[in-house]
């Protein structure tokens, strides 16, 4: 009964945002920073005093940050491969998606951000064209792109470009997971060094969340891609995946996510594919932390989770309480490497960031472990921690 | 004297753009078409309700037009190699051009442009990256591209996408100047069958000019490049410019400026490089026409022109009368490009819409031969010259 009211009302949810949609035709849309409403206007803002300005730029192309839109913008990129949990459905229909970051880019932390969508999925391509179309855009945000591209994409783009890049999926998602946990773990008075996280599903997301908790050195780890726990003594890993089991697993188990879940102390359910049941809640460790963030339908109901004991429960939606989503973090990533003119988004950043975030919540409560994403110190809190 | 006080009042207008570019940082950005002030908006502009829109367009993907930023955006893209008259100076160098592109396409025909410069300037990568950002937008204005570059890229891409491409440094300019054109001659009661027109450019814009004016049965056309007049004897010409040589100087002519000046009847400078002095306008037919439309130092400065007997006189600037600029054409091109959904501009829609630009002067005078690009008529008078 619960769960078809839930998808009643998702479905209505749809069929208003499709109106809405439609009656807007779009989301984003461009505004004039200056006036062209008569000769004058345009003399400054085009022909001819235009040109003063691109000769001007042509011997100085880095004070683009100080007279073009390149200090403020970014490029808001996907090649339609992992759209939400949607799967590899192209770029027109990931366009929606970018248009609704480009939105909250703006809205939440006045970011002029463009969304681009690719009709190629090929690596090297996907690069060149980045790298091609980067001199507009102070930053570059890689969005919805399937893993294990979406790791290559942005470590040569990281290398290769003088702006910062970053692949939200992977790093927003795993700043607001460490920032919950910190919180949810002082609920529930237990140590990061003490607990066993498993982090279902091995993609984009699970791979950066599992980086960020082992830097911050974290009891254990297991994480799960669809053949079970990553294990050093499997035959059948990625370079990205062999790279994880050696980060992970110290004690090199094997199984399914009822074995990892059985003892731990923390799932993080990231992967939307499979599914924990109550049983599973039931035996991890007392007061468990749940963060089961696959949208828009979570591994776990928070009531199913917390009637099975779960300590804390958090879910990638706004319409149950925890909510653990990249929205609270990527305004305030861009904007502050955009303010501080950061080349590199670095793993140290990220951590200071998840900390800066926690520090929101002095007194984090089972219903309350991360600011609500209408939080006004948000932004400006995670922008003063990315900085050299 | 008069020289160099415009040159004067050319170095405060650069001054002040300079210092308004600064201080705004730029002139474009982005705004939202719909609310994202509270949960409620979130849940319909992105997630979870953006999901249902994802999953419509993953099945209907024509349906981008009705529900994204494709229905009303274009992408202004560079390459920065020949930007205004500066030459090849770069992507960052372009980015104001490209910016002032943006704020006029928004504030005169509300369409949503973006401004892309490319730090590539090879022909394949630059034709590889518009096809692999086309999703997003419908339409492509490409600009200040070197010629002959310029060319292939705008007709491999037209043949190689379904969204319409038009480079403007051509097809805007060779619209404005029959627009012009057409007026002009009916001041000085000539016709278009019976004049002899001198092209000074063999570029984008003295290429795309030629070849409308060519559609136009002109009476007879010289086009000049830096080694003097094309023609068929000519043994080194480029490919475009052989097809140039076909169709103009039909006598076969050679010589510099001053020689095809002598005795012709309309002077369309578009190259910057080749100054016109008053003796070679002197040489002209009685009731000549004169267009010098290099920005921001026309070929001849308009007092001088008249002084030296022409009848009617043109420019690019706006301080001066009867301002020949694509600004008077683009927004309206791709508001109708956009509006009626054409696939491609075609050369009968370009000679409709100068035709359509001309008839909203329907008494020119000397002073007065096109609208002002401030004619609220203008670019609904061109939109609905763009239609199938």
């Amino acid at each position: 009964m619960e769960k078809s009211v839930k998808s009643d009302s998702f479905n209505a949810i749809g069929k208003k945002a499709l109106a809405l949609h439609k009656k807007a035709r779009g989301k984003f849309s461009v505004a004039a920073k200056v006036p062209v409403k008569n000769r004058d206007d345009l003399k400054l803002a085009y022909t001819p005093g235009v040109g003063a300005v691109s000769t001007y730029l042509a011997k100085n192309p880095k004070a683009a940050r100080t007279y073009t839109m390149k200090g403020n913008s970014v490029a808001v990129i996907s090649d339609g491969s992992a759209v939400l949990g949607l799967g590899n459905i192209g770029p027109y229909a990931a366009l929606p998606v970018m248009e609704g970051k480009a939105v909250i880019f703006k809205e939440f932390a006045d970011i002029d951000a463009v969304p681009i969508v690719l009709s190629t999925q090929d690596t090297e391509e996907i690069i060149k064209i980045v790298k091609a179309i980067a001199p507009a855009f102070g930053g570059i945000n890689l969005e919805d792109i399937a893993a294990p591209r979406c790791f290559e994409i942005e470590a040569r783009l990281k290398k290769e470009l003088d702006i910062p890049v970053m692949h939200d999926d992977q790093h927003g998602t795993a700043i607001i997971v460490l920032a919950g946990l910190l919180n949810a773990l002082k609920v529930v008075g237990k140590k990061i060094s003490n607990v066993r996280i498993v982090i279902s599903g091995a993609g984009a997301a699970g791979t950066a969340i599992a980086k960020i908790l082992a830097a911050e050195h974290a009891g254990e780890i297991l994480v799960l891609d669809r053949q079970g726990i990553i294990a050093r003594r499997r035959t059948d890993l990625s370079p990205v995946k062999r790279e994880l089991a050696r980060l992970t697993n110290p004690r090199n188990v094997t199984g399914g996510l009822a074995d990892a879940l059985r003892g731990s102390d923390v799932f993080i359910g990231v992967s939307g594919a499979s599914l924990a049941t109550e049983a599973m809640i039931r035996s991890m460790n007392t007061k468990s932390v749940v963060f089961a963030l696959a949208n828009p339908i979570p591994e776990i109901m928070p009531d199913l989770a917390l009637s099975a004991g779960a300590a804390v429960v958090g879910t990638g939606r706004s319409d149950f309480p925890n909510q653990l989503n990249n929205s609270q973090v990527f305004p305030g990533v861009f904007r502050g490497a955009l303010d501080n003119r950061v080349k590199q988004i670095t793993d140290q950043m990220k951590r200071r960031a998840a900390r800066a975030i926690a520090s929101l919540v002095p007194k984090p409560s089972k219903t309350h472990i991360v600011p609500d994403m209408f939080d006004k110190r948000l932004v400006k809190t995670v922008a003063r921690a990315i900085k050299d």
